[in-house]
This record gives C-alpha cells, sequence and structure tokens, in this order.
C-alpha cells in the first residue's frame, strides 16, 4: 500500500499549509470562512492535477469522483476545525478517501467511488454543528438556518449570499453506501494499543445557549447586596452543568466551553453573559433528563439573585446505530488482516450521523496522540491511517464484488 | 452662572460626538487609543477657539490655562471611558474646568487656574487604572508599566513609542491645589436628594489578574473524570471573590468583571482561563486580607482539580484622606449658599487620588441618575454640575483672596 501512503502524506502536507496560527499554535479553519474555503478549493485542485472530475453543492460541499455512475460508495469527513485545533480532526478523513480514489483510478479497480469534503463540522463558529452535511440530508430547516450567526456577528444566510451558496437543495440521491475515518479524540484505543476502532454508535448530543442579564455598574461604587452580577450568575450555572454531566449516566458528559462577558471590563460589574451547554450521551432519555435540569438550574439562580435570563435550544441530536451488516463485514476483514481492532462507541458527533437514514453508514476511528484533538498538540501515527485505508479499500472490494 | 452653563453644555455637546456606539450603545473611549486621542483635541481645540494657552505633556495628558503663573489651582479629570460606557464619567470634570477657566478670563477673575485631561484613568483597557495621573506624580514605576498590555495585546511601551510619547517624566510642579469633580456612580445623592457629595476619602483597589491552565479537549470524547477544565476551576474562584467581598467589612466589595476564555468554543473544554479580581475598601488591612484569602482559594482550587495557574499581583493601591482645611471650606460655602450637600466617601478610585501626596486635593461628587454609571444609562442633570462648578469657583476665589 506504498502508493496510498504516499498520496495520503502528499495531500496532507497540501491541507497543512492553510490556516495555521503559526508554529505550535494549530490551526484555525472556521466553518464557512474564507479558511474553509481555501481548503476546499486546495482538495479540489489537487484532485484536478490528477485528472478527476469535481464539483461543489449548493451549500459549498466539495465532490471528487473518477467516472459517472447511477450510485456511489462515498467516503468523507469535514475540512473545518475549531479555534487553534489540530490538523487531523477532519481532513485525515479527507485525505484517505481521496488515496482510496487515486489508488483505485490508478489500478484500474471497479469500485464506484466519489469522495465528499463538507462544509462545517464543528460547533465553533456558528454554536451549531455538521451544517454541510445536515443540509444535504434535509436535517437542518430553514428556520433554524436562518437564526445562525458566526462569532464576528455575521448572519448564515449571508455568508450564504456573498458566497453565492443557497440553503435550499435536495437530498443528495446517487449514494448507497457512507463511510468515515476520524481521530478518536480520547485514549481509548491508545491505550489498548489497537490501530483501529470499528465503531457501533455515535453519541448524541444536546445543545442550550443560555444568556444572564444582569446591570453593568461600577464594581467600586455599587455595594454587594446592590448587584446583579451575570457573570457571577453563570459562574454557579457551570459548576451545575459539570455536576449534572458526572452524575446522570456513566457516559453522559456536560460542558460550557464557550462564554462571552459583557461589557468584560476590570472595573465595571458583569451586565450580561451568554454560554453555551454542551451535553452529550448514548442514551437520548439522558440527554433529555440533564436538559431540563439545566433549565432549572438556570430558572432557579436568576430568580435567586433578581437576573433576567433567555435559554436557546437546539434540538437534540439522538444518538445513531451505524451499518449492522457493515460493521460485521469490517471486522472479518480486519480479523483476515490481521489489523489490531476495537469494536466501539463514538462519544464526539461527526458527519456520518446525518447520513445513516438516507444509506448504509459505517465509522472507523484511529488513534490519536495521547487522545488530544481540538487542540495544536493533536497528532497521528500515518501508518495508522494507512491500515484504515486499506481496511476501507478492501470493504468496498467486498461490498462491490459480482458474484 | 448663565455662563458657566452655556460653556458647559457647549463642551459636553461636543465631546459626545466623539466615540459613541451608536444611539442608546454609550461610549467605547479606551485609554491611549485613537479615540482617546480625539477627546484631548477635541478638549485643546476647544480651549483655542477661545484664546487660551494649551499644551500636551510627555505622557500625553492635556493643560489649558489663561496666563503665566508660578503655581496653580488644577481641576481635572480624564476622557476616557469603559466599553459601552456613559458619557460623563470623566469628561464632566474635565468640561467643569474649562467652563470654570473660561468664566474667569471673562470676567478678568484673579485665579491662577489650569485645567487637565489626564490620560487612561480607566483601568479597562490595559487593566490598570490612572496610568496618566500616576506617571506625572511618580506612582507608576518602568517595570509596571512595561508589561502592560491593551485588550488588543499592544504593549503600551509600543503605543508610546508610536504615539510619540515617553514614561521617563518629571513629577509635576507647578500645581498648589488640584479639584475633581465627578459623577457619584452610585444612589447614595439621589435617594438622599443632594445636589453635592463632599468627599473626605477615596477607597482603595486591590488588583489581581488570574490565570488558570487546563487541557482543551474534545467536549463530547473526554469523559468527565479525564477533565482539566480551566473555567470551572475558574467559575468557583469568582464564587469565592463575590463571597469574600460580601463577608470583609461593611465597605468591602469584590468583582470579576473581566473574563477570557480559550479556546472558547462549545465543542472543546476551556483549556486557559483568564480573569480580573477587583478588591475595594477605605481599609488597607481589610484588601490585605481579601488578596490572601483569594489567593489561597485559587491555590486550593488549582490543586483539589489538578490545574497549573498563575497570578499576577498590582500593588494595592491605599484608600486615601482628602485635604481637611478644603473640606471645611467647602462645606462651609455649601451652607452660605444653601447648597444641598452630603459629606460622604468614594468606592470608586480617580485620579485625585494620585495628588494627594503632591498637593492639596480635593473632590466633589454629583448625583447621576439611578446611581448607573460604566453604562450607556448614565445620565446626569446639568444643574447639578452648575451648582458644583459654582461652589469650586467660590472655593478658588476664597483660597486665592489676597489677605
Amino acid at each position: 500500500m506504498k502508493e496510498i501512503k504516499k498520496y495520503l502524506s502528499e495531500i496532507l502536507s497540501r491541507f497543512s499549509e492553510i490556516g495555521s496560527n503559526g508554529d505550535g499554535k494549530g490551526y484555525t479553519r472556521l466553518g464557512y470562512s474564507d479558511v474553509e474555503d481555501q481548503m476546499h478549493k486546495c482538495f479540489l485542485d489537487y484532485a484536478k492535477e490528477y485528472g478527476l472530475n469535481t464539483y461543489t453543492d449548493k451549500v459549498g460541499n466539495s465532490y471528487v469522483y473518477i467516472k459517472e455512475h447511477e450510485k456511489y460508495d462515498y467516503i468523507g469527513s469535514h475540512l473545518d476545525s475549531v479555534i487553534k485545533g489540530g490538523q487531523f480532526d477532519g481532513p485525515l478523513g479527507v485525505a484517505v478517501g481521496l488515496s482510496i480514489l487515486l489508488y483505485i483510478k490508478e489500478n484500474n479497480l471497479d469500485i464506484p467511488l466519489k469522495v465528499i469534503a463538507f462544509r462545517n463540522e464543528e460547533s465553533t463558529n456558528f454554536l451549531y454543528a455538521t451544517i454541510g452535511s445536515k443540509l444535504i440530508t434535509g436535517k437542518l430547516d430553514l428556520e433554524t438556518f436562518n437564526r445562525l450567526k458566526s462569532l464576528n456577528g455575521e448572519k448564515l444566510s449571508d455568508i450564504f449570499k456573498e458566497k453565492s451558496l443557497n440553503p435550499n437543495t435536495e437530498i443528495i440521491s446517487d449514494i448507497k453506501s457512507f463511510m468515515e475515518i476520524h481521530i478518536e479524540q480520547s485514549r481509548v484505543l491508545e491505550s489498548e494499543n489497537k490501530s483501529i476502532g470499528i465503531i457501533t454508535t455515535i453519541a448524541g448530543s444536546c445543545r442550550l445557549i443560555v444568556t444572564i442579564n444582569g446591570v453593568a455598574e461600577h464594581s467600586g461604587a455599587t455595594p454587594m447586596d446592590f448587584r446583579h452580577d451575570a457573570l457571577c450568575a453563570a459562574s454557579e450555572i457551570i459548576l451545575k452543568v459539570e455536576e449534572i454531566g458526572n452524575n446522570e449516566t456513566e457516559t453522559s458528559v456536560g460542558t460550557v466551553g464557550y462564554i462571552k462577558n459583557s461589557p468584560n471590563s476590570l472595573n465595571v460589574i458583569p451586565g450580561k453573559t451568554t454560554f453555551s451547554i454542551d451535553f452529550r450521551d448514548i442514551y437520548v432519555d439522558s440527554m433529555k433528563r440533564m436538559r431540563e435540569k439545566a433549565k432549572s438550574v438556570v430558572a432557579e439562580v436568576a430568580k435567586r439573585r433578581d437576573l433576567e435570563y433567555e435559554i436557546e435550544e437546539f434540538k437534540i441530536t439522538p444518538s445513531v446505530e451505524l451499518y449492522k451488516k457493515g460493521i460485521e463485514d469490517l471486522e472479518s476483514i480486519a480479523k483476515e488482516e490481521n489489523i489490531s481492532y476495537k469494536i466501539m462507541h463514538s462519544g464526539p458527533s461527526h458527519d456520518a450521523m446525518t447520513l445513516t437514514d438516507i444509506c448504509n453508514t459505517n465509522m472507523l476511528f484511529i488513534p490519536c496522540e495521547n487522545g488530544i484533538s481540538h487542540n495544536p498538540n493533536e497528532n497521528i501515527d500515518i501508518d495508522d491511517a494507512v491500515v484504515g485505508a486499506d481496511l476501507i479499500l478492501k470493504y468496498l472490494e467486498k461490498i462491490n464484488r459480482k458474484n
């Protein structure tokens, strides 16, 4: 599989030139930003150099294929990142897909593969995840779309106009299977010395945006018992979210990753504090319970401190089961090929989640160093990615064998 | 006193055109920013139109006077603001000073008055207060100066170079008294229906900048018990600061007004959180005790959560007593003039604090609507300012009366 490793290294090296914050400071490639545009252009340009066909859909996702077929097996992932993230979360899956496609072309294999790079998988820029894959699977309604705003306060609908994109798009119809390969983003595979995780279930998520409205007043002049401090209220709620995530189930987590405080001056009592709540679990009921607990806490704290509040609720993304026959086939190939693998679930959500009701969907993990991701220190062993590509290629050959 | 009201309205109206965030959104005039430059230019230009002499010192403070004297009575305040602040906190004192100076000129009174507009009184931009007045009274050492950075990350020393300023300056020597008139920034005068507060003591402040270093990891993939969440640690400390400020003395306050969270993404566990602590009281011992308590809390929380931390400590600004004879004179004039006044202390710090060891220093407050300041809704009754100007003018006449 020397060719795949060569392609893979070449593509990852091209991507690594885009969106860097400087040595050791990671990558910032926000969804629907100009930097994400550059990543997609890089992907398509590389494919064109090798004589592949390319196009972009109405919502900005990029596609690469060899020749026309009625239906395709898809491999894909995303090209955006969090702020100061790593270079493998997303781009790895696109690079593996493209490497396999080039290998198929070079060796004239009869596999109808298409590689897709989705837009905006991370929830960083719009506090909303997997926008590109949700739009082409009918999972993002226009009302929700229209209220999405970037970290800079720009409406996603305005960004779409600027980039000549259109959220009113058809559901993808030329797809018969979807495969995503991704870094694990935790320490399980590394600690058990496995090269590959074969995923059974992807945990769901439940997100809220909370805004506390207090009164911005002078920190020196206002006695403690006159205050309506939005940040103190937020701090109480942040600690409760941690407690709820800790106690709900063995797999539940609760995180406040984003906070915006206003006016955010040393000598002004915070008048307005906005923050995100991210609950995840493989059980939908657990997420519902966590959401209700959090809402009660917000109401209780706001009442006790005489503050106003708003809660923006997003639809719960339920956990999903992946394609059973695919899991079995991947496992049997892994055994034949002596690949060290683990059958496991995914804590993070991924673009693959949006495809499960459209086509047979599977997912693989490879280990990442110390389990670290969403961080400049994110790293992989490229040989694990090559093992993954080998497994996917054998799986594609198997499902496309004319017997 | 029709003339003073006319001047005052005119000057405040000129200032109101600078640094506005739009209707109802207040003013942002950060210290040593281009907007603050415009405020100083506006002040000097207005004075020149009326034939006054003007100059700027090495650190950017602006001065206006009628003619040469050996020593001057000074009136002054600042022209910068917090983010989304009001238009009276600072500029009011400069405008009252300038109005009195113009009245003196028009009426050929024998009072050697100089009006000064200080640079950067608010701690907003550099997390450090009263920079302009501290520099010309020898209270800001070069080491501290050199570590000051703006909210944009620019070093104050670099900003000084760009603006051709120089922190190595002489201590002001032509000053025999200093008077500052300022809005109260609380509700005491309003609730007691007084036009003027005559200030006896200005409370001190004690400031810390705390940084908590955790590990930025994926919020979906990282189990709760693997986490090193910097924002959760910060939240615990923020609530303790509130508790400490609440419990120390009757006049003590504790505030976290500023927080910066990184990478600040919905789906990333906070890896680094920096925040300010602002303790104030009229007792230095109380501030010292609050500081030690806060440092213990930071250490305890960081140890329990297995996090690293740094604490940047700033020198305690002690509370100061104002000039006793001045307070007595101001009170006796207020009585003669039937002004409704209150003898009181100041919770907020002011430029006047830095002058007390240089010359006889006094301070007056006027009420502000609902006690609100550092907020777009900050408002005053201009007639209170005119009463204050009248009192100051009578006081200046008294202290300059020959025999």
